[in-house]
């Protein structure tokens, strides 16, 4: 499904049974950012609903081992037609640095195209420096802080990529 | 859009600018179900991509006033393609009894069938005692609490209904 991944490294589409598999290694993978409330906030923004209904658009990555090695959930928006969402993406940070992020991200945009969408949203915890520095390299455009942006409290940064400004693969 | 609400309310889709105004009604409507813990769990299952990508398949009802009367967030499931998912639906404590909410359900119902959709799902806390009497009557079959349903420490109760057992408009 996806080529270009490091030698003992599967990917498939995420399916029900993978949802507190997933779970399990958030904290870990994300080393405590924002605290407990972080912790939280992270588990609430991955309900099963994304592993039942947004499967097909969705990736796990496994090691031969069958341990998990990084995820990406994302969709595309039926409000948008010309639009696809990634909602969320973690990565082994022992296996940063490979690529495996953008090749998910690479993975994601050929769906994406694929089904017509030009653009591509997503967004960052303006906390999350490494998740701004990573998009960026991508191609994403970032928007600046925005207060409330997900509800009180919840500030984000959005992002955007215009696919036909850059195609895949990127470099 | 919807024809059947009490007079002085009216429907239409959700749109962007409507995020934060709903959010702002959730700790009123809810009553502080769960605490501060629930108030942030409700928030939280509430992001703006809802508002943004699922549009249109989600509905509002203002009073002439402009004030929000009610709400319900859902989608057609991309991977399950009979089925569709109703996510967050909320009314107006000050109008329950008033059948908003179940017309909300039925215009979902009628919408999720024309697009070839015989199922819809939802979940609700197993706290929500009013929620699973409101289903149980809508016709919905409920699960046995499903705890960790959607992530550690996050138990539901998960409903099903037939549509084509239960012809729309439902009595």
């Amino acid at each position: 499904m996806i080529d270009d991944l490091p030698a003992g490294l599967t990917a498939r589409h995420l399916a029900n049974e993978d949802h507190l598999r997933v779970h399990a290694v958030l904290d870990t993978w994300w080393g405590g950012l924002k605290g407990k409330a972080g912790s939280a906030e992270r588990a609430l923004l991955l309900p099963r609903l994304y592993f039942q209904h947004f499967t097909t658009t969705s990736f796990l990555v496994e090691h031969d081992t069958g341990e998990i090695a990084a995820f990406l959930v994302g969709f595309l928006s039926p409000a948008q037609p010309d639009t696809a969402y990634v909602h969320f993406v973690g990565v082994d940070p022992v296996l940063h640095g490979q690529g495996i992020g953008s090749t998910l991200y690479r993975a994601f945009f050929t769906l994406a195209q694929s089904h017509g969408r030009r653009y591509v949203h997503c967004i960052t915890s303006p906390e999350n420096v490494a998740s701004r520095a990573f998009h960026a390299r991508l191609g994403f455009a970032a928007s600046a802080v925005q207060p409330d942006y997900d509800g009180p409290g919840l500030d984000r940064v959005a992002f955007t990529i215009d696919l036909s400004a850059h195609p895949v693969p990127i470099a």
